[in-house]
């Protein structure tokens, strides 16, 4: 496979501490040449869910060859593989606890190896920082060219992750928030798609915490400053927002019961 | 225009969340050898004015060529036009919202064009990202050599900030606290220029909140540790700050009162 | 001695204000090829300390020839001496206040610069942002091959930093909390070899706050989740941690006591 130089990084070490730049020191004594790039250090502490969906909602927007390095190891250094994949025409680079399974899931599983060449590893790796002494490496070796295939075998059993699904039942749409941005706009697990349907003939009417939206809008500055507003954003996921305004406070929810929170979608039903 | 290959990048997404990584991926796919660099991410939510603060201040500091990239873009897929000027050797890519304004008035206005062309942009833009379809792209080809005049038709109409100017009245000047900075010192919109007739002779008396501050500072250590504090900072502008503390706090004002914050300045009058 | 190109970046900064990208655009217009990569601008606002323990733990992970800025400078544009360094095979750039005293003292102190020519300056410096003006060019001209000692003349006496450090008294080892990282993990002064002795035979009991803890882990993962643990990290210095959780927390201090609080360690007494 081609290899684009590019490495993105994903991980929960912060910004503060120097663990990020350690990582990349690493990387630049290997490959020099490597175009680094922060996708986010902000993962929540040990949060596996939010970094894989980092990873697969980014990584698609990077050139193909691009090496992508995500550490969220709560387990380091016990029982958790560290593994490389190629997928989609890009490489993934990190501990074998999930964090890659939204990419493998709709990539068709790529091929996945078990890191046991400890040739591509720092020398003297610790316990508790294997983002520095393996998967730093690894990358950059893989960002320069070396084969996947020789970074250790290859497995098929890669760990699965319960990713939270919306469903269908008697003619509702059911998701949950799965995480608040930035701009405190609630991010859903409902896919445009899905919505279709509920889209159609008549607008959808949205209910969630003590909201109820009717209708859908196409961009945040279509109802006026301090309404709330159901829209597909630009990863195709119903999202709920107000415009120049925080969803996450107008809500009615205490901060740490958004995430999870239900969102239901029915059909409006016409006034007789 | 020479180009340097530089692209700078002033946001209000926050580092946490992947949009910024998804700009980059977009722009490097583009062009691999772009040289990116972070201003900021963390403006405040919507807050162009502080956006376009930054950009004027910052772009000096690089090399002519490069091409500055500003999403602040509460009105993304509305009917703000999506622009690309040249102005003071430099390019600037972002929404027509009042982003560019100080650069477009303190650098005779520059050539700047609608941003028609979508040759130039990712393929299938959303409603909500443009910052990702049309900015990103359109900077990573600016930054190309692509000459302007290809994006789209020439306006002369760009959306105007209205910014709080400093004015004198009854022997006294009259500015406003504008931005807090990392370290709690008070930055105002009292140019070092204005405060020459106050300095002679005798030296000005700056009264804020409930602070009454005699005399100027050269640099913070001037004064005890603990101990209030005005000087002229390093980009020119009157700033009031407390050496080894936060001005911020010591001023007596809540957090969210201290922009807008009247500075009234004067010459110190001689007792008889 | 050989140079990378590289450049390593240490700030009380933040990431909001446009300062760092000020010193980036400086450093860029003078070498366009530098490979800038931030090891932090999260430092506590005038804490030397921190800072010069970053760049102590961080510089040996990047090759050699990088250039190490660091700039928390609280006596800018006082009678502290700009400075620039070669120790370890490296550079190093910033204000003479202690910032570079651990990598001074661990590599033989190496040949020091007080920077007084001012070819290597940016033109009309200000007199409170020396990183920008003296710091990030003279970075930049290393980074380009310019010898040190066309800096400035050599010193000798540059200012030491008055680090704590762990102590033994009565059959017990005394440390302290140096640093809470992002993960509430407590790090100490406490070397991995001076702790060799309470390990070998027994196992070591560990008193901090309200917490006494027995015996060492290998990896966070060793204990059930939300228990606390010691384990030498990998930076070789004793660590307190609590599995999937915040022992910063768990401690039962205030946050501003924490750092500073007093480790003690002793051999486990075996039970008669």
């Amino acid at each position: 496979m081609a290899i684009s130089g590019i490495i993105t990084l994903v991980t929960d070490f912060g910004l503060r501490d120097p663990y990020v730049g350690m990582m990349k020191g690493v990387i630049l004594s290997i490959n020099r040449g490597a175009q680094l790039v922060d996708v986010s250090h902000q993962v929540g502490a040990g949060s596996i869910l939010q970094a894989a969906s980092f990873v697969r909602e980014a990584f698609v927007f990077f050139p193909r060859g691009t090496v992508h390095l995500a550490v969220v190891d709560p387990g380091v250094g016990g029982a958790r593989r560290p593994i490389a994949l190629e997928a989609g025409g890009h490489y993934f680079v990190g501990p074998d606890n999930g964090i890659f399974w939204p990419v493998i899931h709709d990539f068709d599983g790529g091929k996945i190896v078990h890191l046991t060449e400890s040739t591509y590893f720092l020398k003297e790796p610790s316990f508790t920082f294997h983002g520095r002494e393996i998967f730093a490496p690894v990358a950059a070796h893989l960002s320069m060219g070396v084969e996947l295939q020789k970074l250790g075998p290859l497995i098929t059993d890669p760990c699965k992750l319960r990713l939270p699904v919306a469903y269908e039942k008697d003619d509702a749409l059911f998701g949950q928030i799965i995480r608040v941005d930035n701009f405190g706009n609630l991010i859903t697990n409902i896919h445009g798609d899905r919505l279709k349907r509920y889209v159609e003939a008549s607008q959808p009417v949205v209910e969630v915490g003590r909201l109820t939206i009717r209708g859908l809008s196409r961009v945040y500055s279509d109802l006026e400053e301090g309404q709330p507003l159901v829209l597909i954003n630009s990863s195709n996921w119903l999202e709920i927002a107000v415009n120049m305004g925080r969803a996450a406070e107008y809500i009615g929810l205490a901060q740490e019961e958004i995430v999870g929170t239900v969102v239901k979608v029915t059909k409006a039903v016409k006034a007789i």
